[in-house]
């Protein structure tokens, strides 16, 4: 099955998890159409400036796949600088959060995969 | 768990399933690491010419989200294009082939969901 960009949901999340800014997020999956394995599957684009609060991930893994831009995660408490190609995976109970810290767009690929 | 892009794995894959040329896949997951719902998430690069040929999915769903290029999905024995923010699903037993047909790299994000 393919469903073009345009019939695919988008979403501009202002204060996300309490972070600064506004998070565009364009969903990788047809509303309905994600495997059950999964709870987001989705492209996030971080404006300068902006992030994601911290939060925790229960029963679930959050992977995180560096597209374009450079940013930080915040992890284990420390914030850790990400570049395109880096991936991170935060899950059992752990907690993450993630801000841009360039100038450009910071853009990565977020999949929540459920245990 | 952060993994820097130059500690995670890539192929080059020739005539990836019976496709031509060469397949690159950067991994978006540490070895080991990868949840236990995924069977794959990776980064694939098609270059010009480039293809994977036809396989079934079977007690599995491969997602691809295209990422850059231009490119076509064998989709239902039907050839049809694909352009970047673009979302497939091929799951259930159904066979898909993927194949570049522009003149830059087609790049799709990969993701096999274990049912």
């Amino acid at each position: 099955m393919i469903t073009k960009s345009s019939d695919l949901q988008t979403e501009r999340r202002e204060n996300m998890r309490g972070g600064a800014g506004t998070v565009q997020i364009a969903h990788a999956a047809a509303k309905g159409a994600l495997p059950p394995g999964l709870r987001l599957h989705a492209k996030l684009t971080l404006p300068p400036g902006a992030g994601i609060g911290e939060h925790a991930h229960e029963n679930e893994t959050e992977l995180f796949y560096v597209l374009q831009g450079q940013g930080e995660m915040l992890d284990g408490g420390v914030w850790a600088p990400l570049f395109p190609g880096d991936a991170t995976s935060t899950g059992g109970g752990q907690s993450h959060a993630l801000r841009n810290t360039g100038e450009a767009d910071f853009v990565v690929m977020a999949t929540i995969v459920l245990q």
